[in-house]
């Protein structure tokens, strides 16, 4: 089941640089274990912003919530959601 | 090039319903063509609207204009698009 | 799996009352068997508005969306949906 | 009386972490109480958010007051209230 | 019980005006018994708007959505409720 | 002559205790001066909110900014201010 | 005692030319009036709109009101009100 | 040249007393030198606000910038711009 | 002097398409005009949009307000406009 | 391939003068670079706001990402971005 996922980050400007460096790191290091599990299915930054705009595919909203709330920038982001599904005039099989 | 495109469709309720169902046939065959031809990467409905998120991928900004302002639908669509380009954690090949 | 809808309703003041009156029939008549079939999960109205504040229950979005774009009333009602989960201080078993 | 109430949670970020976990161990005991007396007749997670969706069932508007300003996360929540009624299409014995 | 209520009269221009003329003339004898009932307990016009603001003493929610929807100029206003109680720095004995 | 005014209080989280607790001290004694007065003629308290709705019985603005600028928690409070007047409907000879 | 006011003008597309040059001539000359006897104190256009901010010197909100809602193009604008008053940083005798 | 200005001030509540009512005394003393100048044409406080509503008279849109970024307050104040000009139904020699 | 305007285009539906072809028309060719003459220094469609953004460049307000009323489509869009002025980090000669 | 950005400034009251002062310096710096070499194509100032609208040329989405991201100023700035292309009624070369 997919859902649209807009995040903005929002660091404060007087975290040290090493805490918004191990954020970051910890961050990426969960986004490809999403990625490689499927939940993650797409990952584009937005140009000119600290933001992304994603496609995740989960059993449900349960799971959905478990894997947002977990990441480590989580407590720094802005998160909009919107469930999405199969377009009518879709002829992509991989977008379902 | 990827851009992400929403639109909300708003048909006004005195259109005759002929016009409304020959518009969306000419908007689905020209959706399926757009996506054969790889520049409607993806399109996905959003529940509970008659609007869609779609990720097109243009050689340019002018490509994109041309292609949605001569969507049968465009008269009658409010559009958002954002620029979206290859995000540093995405570890998808597609995702470009 | 739960979904938080807001609908309001905007009937075009040109609309003759009977069609007003026979769509407002059809939309309570297919939201009582919505109830029935425990799809449709909590129902009310909201004081001083043409709105409702509803919860469904459904399989995934795909069902969500389904059920709410044929109500008779959809082609009339700004939606928005928001997707909800069991809290975890929730102590009541049926808000699952 | 219903009221349907969300409320957003932002914990200052140096808000040291044994004061945000003491907060929200009060605050979920707090939550039991009311739900086990009636009055915090629903409770859902929003997807995504560190947000709620709630109904409660209080005598007056007075009383909805009291419980929500005397909840201890009161000072670092944005609320919002809407009153709700029975909806005229409504079948289910439980939403009044 | 005490509820602030918003109203902005909206009639659409091709309204024939005897029309008009008739729905003011019900809606203020219709204000008139509100207000001696003590149901309808403050009117105000706002300055430059077709709008007023006003202060009704309702047993529950019920009874303000059965007065507020049965104005005449309902289907041509929009409405904001906010629930209202007494504060406590009010010496006002009226304002319970 | 009348005027509508919101008051939103919003301390800062790091306000010393004792200093907020002086701050709201001073304004209920100022606001209960004021109502003997006749100046702040209603109060009261949004339900959820720690805001107020008040009408104001002043001679003219200026009277209306000195009287708001000099409350104790100006500094703190987003305030919203609607001029009135009587309503043509209005049948309460205290509304003026 | 003076209010700010900005008034943004929306003819309504199907209103018959000779309506519309009418409508303007008796507002303006209206307004010349009330610029004569010093009740519509200042008048400015908005470059690049079809609107107008103004300064009016009334005795109280009853006459701006009446003044306002007696303009002929008044049902076809929106209308913005701010309480103004003399500023202490002021030298200029006549902004009072 | 006349510009419609409106400027917000949002001093931190952590500035220094002193420091707060130098950069008054500092800026009441450059308001008086610039209504002297008549660049400062019209200067009225917004009632309730600490805001207030200008019009200045500037060569051109460089002047206009260079006086407002040079004002004392400017680092804490949120400012928006309007052009004007002569409207049409203006009868008062001033207002150009 | 310059300024930076945003014009969005709402040509209403029921127009005939004449009308509509024929005001683009000379739409267009007042659009060269005012480019030849240097008064229209710039012109850009916005992608997705019926909507252009520009700079103008112009002696003053009353200027850029006579050039942007006169246009053939300004009863069919909605304007905004922002005063410009050279950069102090520019470099390029035009852009002032 | 063009876009337009605008950026707003909000540099934190806390941050100390020299480093904002170096900020700005090595800001204005890689503006003249970016400009030199035509990439950051046009610069204004909007009067009255630490904001400037700019016209970016650049290869693709990427290319505005790493031009806007890297510069000093992009973790103090609130940045928005809008695809441009030629306008089918623009006559000057340059602005392609």
């Amino acid at each position: 089941m997919l859902f649209h996922v807009r995040m903005d980050v929002r660091l404060p400007h007087d975290m040290p640089e090493e805490k918004a460096a191990e954020l970051k790191r910890v961050e990426k290091a969960r986004a490809a274990e999403l990625q490689q599990a499927g939940t993650w299915r797409h990952l584009w930054r937005i140009a000119g912003q600290y933001s992304n705009v994603s496609i995740f595919d989960v059993r449900d909203n349960d799971e959905l919530h478990a894997v947002l709330s977990m990441l480590p920038l989580f407590p720094f982001m802005q998160i909009e959601v919107m469930a999405l599904l199969r377009h009518p005039s879709s002829i992509r099989d991989g977008d379902r």
